[in-house]
């Protein structure tokens, strides 16, 4: 569900929430990056959705085939963040009119991904009106398996796949905020990957995991409050893409790695003792993971750098923040 | 899904069902009231989305409360139509800004009804952009048992819940084209019961069954073409409501009960012998229905009304058409 914006969670949890009605077959309901159903016993079903709306979560006049991608893919790194097998999903489409080009690139995008995933396309709408995109997806988990946020222990490590910040410098350069080179930057913004077979490697190893798309320090904020426990970064070891170094060098704006959204990543911790089994598996599905701190008892993110350690505010993008 | 106008189902069977990817544990994919999902051997979950978008599905200044209800309800009345048991449901709001007062109303009525049906929300995501709603529903149906579309046979008896044409006199009203008696009409409009357990109960009852959305004409003509056979319906046998009857009489309009959408009662075929039995079902549940045409080997759908048999049409509202 991915309602990881503050100011989104905020809204959801206060008016859809509160004494709001329980089913006896729910695992875990609202608040993490997908609910876990338990039509039976001895099986979970995770499920997630999002909506993608023009000029909000991606630029007028994005490509429709990378959008088509985005918008599922998006759904699927909620479902790998809990450790999930994706199966299948809904769309509900909403647009301004008929544009039959613009139906077959967005269906072309969305549905090759889907094959690549082995996901079918279940349930669909579509409506007319302003252009935006809403993508429920579903996916098995092994019962009482799923990667919750809640999980994290003071003593875990916090580790990250891929690189961060890079879809960032991405959506810089398209908005025309920087000119440097960008071109991985902007195939991370329009084309994520969902890590999800990393996420399915996860299993028995992490405590605690979320995808990172909000923002790494957002995120691992979210990790953080449902697990009760703080946690210091250190700035030299976290992995930057060449083009998010160049960034940062040609600027000197070294944000984007802990704020900016939309890499898609998987954040998760774990007792460090398991990094050798884990760097097996995931070389295995070809992803690379990085230490990047450690959690602590102590409430907070911090952040060492340059020899300081400072405090980093917990928070991303917040649709309804000014 | 409710993919019911032409238009619609057009669109998502050109662009996102030719060549898509099938998963082994689908039942039944897109094209009727619900996909049947098949987690497990012996256990399948019925899963709807539909869209309701402002100035599309409901008037701009529609009372939150009632909207939250009816948000909700049309994506349980998908449910009832596969004769499905509602367990969870996702939602997906669009807000052009955070309005406390109208969340608290919507979600009021939109937690009311989910409690009433003993369905839990489990997933949300809230977004900043024009108003709309996206309601996913899950819910649960014995294996091989779901109320497809495809199930009517000649020989069986057309049926319907309730009334029909009713919401549409409301929508008439409250656009100001009748100046009629219009209060139950506008009630079943803007708060819809879907008819959850009436759908239970046909269960092992009824051949083909569907939800009047679009109107009686447009969904009863989706199941003469997912059957391959065609009907004949009795006008004299129609369930009118008195406001229809009197908006009938002082209109001399009597389209609504054939094309108008939004009373979300079930049509279903059955053959007729059931009809003791399935009486005293429905009347344990506070049901009414009525017998209002038969099956018939001949395509398409025919009306007999004024000693005259005719053509009627195919068709209900479609978004994309004009």
């Amino acid at each position: 569900m991915n309602d990881t914006a503050l100011g989104e969670f905020d809204l959801i949890r206060r008016y859809f929430t509160a004494g709001a009605h329980r089913h006896t077959r729910t695992s875990l309901g609202i608040g993490d990056d997908c609910a876990i159903l338990r039509p039976q016993p001895g099986f979970d079903l995770a499920v997630t959705v999002d909506t993608l709306v023009e000029g909000v979560h991606f630029l007028a006049g994005t490509d429709a085939e990378r959008l088509g991608h985005k918008a599922l893919a998006v759904n699927l790194s909620d479902l790998a963040a809990m450790g999930a097998q994706p199966a299948w999903v809904t769309l509900a489409l909403t647009l301004p009119h008929v544009d039959e080009a613009w139906l077959s690139a967005f269906s072309s995008g969305f549905l090759a991904l889907a094959k690549r995933s082995d996901v079918e396309l279940v349930g669909g709408d579509t409506t007319r009106g302003p252009l935006s995109i809403t993508v429920q997806a579903m996916g098995y988990v092994e019962a009482d398996k799923a990667l919750r946020r809640s999980g994290a222990k003071a003593g875990d490590a916090v580790y990250v796949t891929g690189s961060v910040g890079l879809a960032g410098v991405g959506l810089k350069s398209l908005l025309g905020y920087y000119d440097g080179v960008a071109s991985e930057a902007i195939k991370q913004l329009e084309q994520p990957e969902a890590r999800v077979q990393a996420g399915r490697e996860l299993l028995g190893f992490a405590h605690a995991c979320i995808d990172v798309s909000d923002g790494l320090s957002a995120d691992l904020g979210h990790i953080l409050d449902a697990s009760k426990v703080g946690a210091a970064l250190d700035w030299e070891a976290l992995p930057l893409h060449d083009e998010v170094r160049q960034y940062i060098a040609r600027t000197g704006d070294w944000l984007p790695p802990l704020v900016a959204g939309d890499d898609y990543e998987l954040c998760f911790t774990m007792p460090p003792q398991h990094e050798p089994q884990l760097a097996a598996a995931l070389a295995a599905v070809g992803t690379g993971f990085t230490r990047i701190g450690m959690i602590e008892s102590e409430p907070g993110l911090r952040l060492l750098r340059n020899g300081q350690l400072q405090q980093l505010p917990v928070s991303g993008y917040q649709h309804f923040r000014k």
